[in-house]
């Protein structure tokens, strides 16, 4: 009981230091009155995409959840579970966009000060949301276990909580990707390429779309896109843990008993948000602040915390697993999963920044055109694939070889451990982007533009970082849960052979899967952005005086007809996602099923790397000739680079962070489906 | 012994027709003087870039055959089986070019006449290469049994035959595809962006290059890949079906005894011979030809070819097998892979045709620019992947269902054995494609180059379904070998769980394969055409009076250029292939391997799909858009096109085809390594 009231404890601590970068936020200067303007439109485009989508999501945890309470060998705790799960996600989303909406307009005004004032307003508001997502969901599992935990199916209620996690996470980073991109090439296409007016430029009717799209894809997708990995790495370890105390599966004992199976995984991951709030406060720099000396700061939080992480988790190991069971050997486990995360955020880095030969060379491709540029910018992220699945396969091996499967979930957990100041450092980003598109749409002075230039280059660095994070984490939390659904299902290590055809079919259909998603993905953010194009259009047609500075566009029909498409086309991939599994798993059986997943996970791992790492390094290719290599802002190279972000803008932030999630889900289904399949041979 | 006699006189029978149809080309007219000198330039280049490319494998095949011949387990007589498959695919690979090098001249003098007689030239000179493949292949396998059948190692002697085969096949793959689209890329770029003069112009240094990658990728390229698609799938049904009538690795009897196992993959081969000579004989059109018609006589050669092998394998079956063992359930695993087969091409022609929807959407989203352009094609290519994995998984499930694992190779064979007619509508096309530049190039009269443009458009239709269905046999053929390997090395079923974390690894690691394979081969295309757009781009500035058509270009020296880049290419992403499966094995063991071979296959399986058919629609989206559509030629929506051509070009013409070979080559030296493989543990 202790080490979970410890745990919630620091869940508490998280939320109080949110409260506290809340409250600072809050009573910083909000700018002037054109500064609050815009922020208003922001803030309200943001809270009624975000209020329909909650919506729809209501609607759909609804279904979910009767139907969950009605399937025999499920019932209504699960459902209790699931529901929590998903208002405990939709929450720290919430909170999370609800003080980056008003932090917007405080990084803007802060900027005008110094460059110094400007990260501090924005990364305590990105702190905020890190707080948020590891204080509620440990808050949450231990809500969860203090009420259940004397129930004897406690062992199939939990996952619920993560398939409720799941679901919100799925619809707000598909939803939030769709919106986000769709708004971000309506207004390029229209406005640089048209009509050849700069970017954020106030005549362009989608530019506050645009900015919403910030917060809702970059900030509420991502927060709860990593609050899913977050509790689903805890959940799968515990089920893990749990089944190898409760039962001989396994064939020996992993952990020492069933309360310590429960405890380690929290304490590890609280002793993760200690070590993250004090990474959090580490983040400063002097007064004469340049770029160089803001990510040092950053990269001394985001290192200390990973550093104490560790040091925490080897004194809970200690004192938790003591000599029993594979006891300290746990720790290089969880040690080894931590580091494989921090490499796997400096690789994605090397393969997008235009301080490395990968980028450059595709800005170098671009003075033969937009298809080299394309197709040198594709094969780089392609090959940006080795270092995350070398990595991940290490620590695969590492980790069994110390604590078998176990090893394997908890690994998980060390990578995500340092998720709160990840978190942080990511959720600035956004902020400071859309001050910059504030400072320009106020014609304030030169310099603070490139204040919050800085300011956005550098979260553009932080945010590559954290993507080959995030994606490290949901492939060996995914895979962590996908062997908590073997042991769930009671398939014993033999059962399961790969020769089996039915396991062989399972892996043809896992890994077509990701690329289906992908494809619906990419499709809606092209069927949205056709719609905001033809928006943006008929106002430069129709409203007079719009082309030469004298009258307003009509900002919120273009917010509102981006919500509405983007809301319409997150259903299909999100619902693919959700029902797949389960009709595998009801067809061809649960052996087929794991085959699925294992094929999904593997494939949607490379995707989401590949697509991620390409479209950053189109992203950064523009930018490097935007600097003046090969020509410039108008040349010829210049209009290729534009044609390469383009097509890595969808892939970057709506199908690639999205696989994610996916592969995070189907693999919870499975879970929470477990004791429905258990013995059952598939109805083919 | 009579069955395999049999299979020679079958083999036997496809040369004789291929030296009948080669007579028949040969005697044609060769047309004017002008006609035979470029067919001469495009002979010279041809025969040049194979010289270098033969020197390069000799050194190749020398070198594997003495590793072969001194690792213990394996010996000489795997060198030997090795060199002669090398040998053998080097050889029908030489015969089809050397036919196909003077065929297109004579199929240009004879779209003079008419275009009857254009189809008739073209097709003949496709169906040389397309027996010689099957012809060769079954011979060369006729030729092992005889020779080695009573060694006790023979089961291991075989699989040298494929990975010799294989070897020539990635190289020639590789090498031709680089070449082929280095040189067409860079023709275009210089050519139609950068100075604005017609496809095939005589002015442009690197169109006998164009011309010349037609042969040595699509001709040569292709050939090798389907004969190793052919000899592989029946040495992995063979293999399988040794160890089952020797041992009792599998638990129970698959087929009678060890010579049915031998014999019955060879005669439903040889059958698959028999049918695709009467088929080849049924392709006429009557006097007045249009397109339809060509289309339809084509149609009726291949369909009439699958009905007869569905009848000559049930004839095969039910006098070999009998009532024994698996009896006639055989027939039902060859038919579904038959079927299968068939579908899955057709598939292709649905989303790479512009009579269809998929294609018609990308030509549309050519409107809003090149960046929509190519996420539409892309997501296209990932949808592309829905139809042939379902059928894939469900021939496995059928196959297996009726014939156990030996079920599924077998399948393997259904699909392949109307190779012959396959591989002959397929290397009709770049026939066709060159005649069509050698008119443009020849001031022949408009209603010429119509013609062979008819035929070259019919060629991309066969070329497409062709593609589909060759991607689909390798799946099978992989798969196939990949069992074989399995039984080879002695893992049972129970032995190899999915959830061991080295075969979880090994799967890891097998997706990440093609991936890398895919940058690989797209940076060579890349380099290579850089090279050659450099030379282009000199010949115009030095030489005096090029542009005004009052001097010639040096086509042999961008021909060289070429030849030296692509060679130079080729080499990295072979090895890669070659030596991958080894490391995985040598390092990880057994049991990785194989989980490593299913990652490759299913997600090489996957991108082979996805490139085929995004570059087949971004192609077609251009020529939809030139027949008027959009604004047709030199309007935006063109120029967009061009650049989704540009991309697509080395997916679909380089990377997508070449990972078909790379997936059963690395299955096939896990086979045959096998031995060496056996009872190691891994040094990791």
């Amino acid at each position: 009981m202790v080490p979970i009231l410890i745990a919630a404890i620091c869940g508490v601590l998280g939320l109080v230091v949110a409260a506290f970068m809340a409250a600072y936020v809050l009573k910083q200067d909000p700018g002037s009155e054109r500064i609050r303007e815009i922020s208003d439109a922001i803030k309200e485009g943001a809270l009624a995409f975000l209020g329909h989508e909650y919506k729809i999501l209501a609607a759909f945890v609804v279904v979910v959840a009767v139907v969950l309470g009605v399937v025999p060998n499920l019932g209504w705790l699960v459902s209790v579970a699931f529901v929590f799960g998903a208002v405990c996600s939709g929450l720290a989303g919430y909170i999370g966009i609800s003080i980056a909406i008003r932090a917007n307009c405080r990084t803007a005004a802060a900027a005008q000060k110094s460059l110094n004032q400007g990260l501090r307003v924005s990364f305590r508001s990105g702190a905020v949301m890190g707080m948020c997502v590891v204080g509620i969901g440990i808050l949450g599992l231990s809500i969860l276990f203090f009420v259940f935990h004397n129930d004897p199916n406690f062992l199939f209620i939990i996952p619920g909580y993560g398939f409720g996690a799941s679901s919100v996470a799925i619809f707000a980073r598909v939803g939030g990707g769709i919106f986000t991109k769709a708004a971000d090439t309506g207004a390029d296409i229209v406005g640089k390429v048209e009509k050849g007016i700069p970017e954020d430029d106030p005549r362009n009717a989608a530019v506050i779309a645009d900015f919403v799209g910030d917060n809702v894809g970059d900030i509420a997708g991502m927060g709860a896109d990593l609050f899913e990995s977050y509790v689903d790495s805890i959940i799968a370890t515990m089920t893990l843990g749990m089944i190898a105390a409760f039962s001989a599966v396994l064939g020996k004992a992993l952990v020492p008993d069933m309360a310590t199976a429960w405890f380690l995984p929290m304490v590890v991951a609280a002793g993760g948000i200690i070590a993250s709030i004090i990474g959090i406060f580490l983040v400063r720099v002097g007064g004469k602040a340049e770029m160089g000396a803001l990510l040092n700061a950053l990269r001394r939080g985001t290192f200390s915390a990973a550093i104490l992480t560790a040091i925490f988790s080897f004194l809970a190991v200690y004192f938790l697993c003591g000599t029993q069971g594979y006891g300290i050997n746990i720790f290089w486990a969880i040690l080894v999963g931590l580091v494989a995360g921090v490499i796997i955020g400096e690789s994605t880095n090397f393969f997008t920044s235009y301080a490395y030969k990968p980028t450059l060379n595709i800005a170098e491709s671009a003075q033969t055109g937009g298809g080299t540029l394309i197709t040198t910018g594709f094969a780089n992220g392609l090959m940006s694939t080795i270092p995350p699945v070398i990595l991940v396969v290490i620590a695969i091996i590492v980790a069994h070889h110390f604590a078998d499967i176990y090893g394997i979930a908890i690994a998980g957990i060390g990578m995500l451990s340092t998720l709160g100041i990840q978190d942080a450092t990511d959720a600035y980003g956004p902020v400071a982007d859309n001050a910059g598109g504030i400072v320009e749409m106020s014609d304030l002075p030169p310099e603070v533009r490139q204040r919050t230039d800085a300011l956005d280059s550098l979260g553009n660095t932080t945010a590559a970082t954290g993507k080959g994070f995030a994606i490290g984490a949901a492939g060996l939390t995914a895979l962590a849960l996908l062997l908590s659904y073997t042991q769930a299902v009671g398939i014993k290590l033999a059962d399961i052979s790969l020769l089996d055809p039915r396991v062989i079919a399972g892996i043809f259909l896992g890994v077509m899967l990701p690329a289906i998603f992908c494809a619906m993905t990419l499709n809606a953010v092209g069927k949205t952005s056709f719609s905001i194009i033809n928006e943006v259009r008929r106002q430069f047609r129709e409203i007079k005086g719009l082309m030469e500075g004298t009258a307003r566009p009509d900002y919120s029909k273009s917010v509102t007809i981006c919500t509405t498409a983007a809301l319409k086309q997150m259903l299909a991939p999100g619902l693919l996602t959700i029902i797949s599994p389960v009709i595998v798993g009801l067809l061809l059986g649960p052996l087929a099923l794991a085959g699925f997943l294992v094929g999904a996970i593997a494939c949607g791992f490379i995707l989401a790397i590949t697509f991620a790492n390409a479209g950053g390094s189109w992203d950064n290719a523009k930018k490097w000739i935007e600097t003046g290599a090969f020509g410039g802002k108008g040349s010829d190279a210049h209009k290729a680079a534009v044609i390469g972000d383009t097509v890595g803008d969808p892939m970057k932030d709506t199908s690639g962070p999205s696989l994610n999630i996916m592969i995070k889900l189907m693999s919870i289904i499975a879970l929470v489906i477990a004791p429905v399949l258990a013995g059952f041979p598939g109805l083919l």
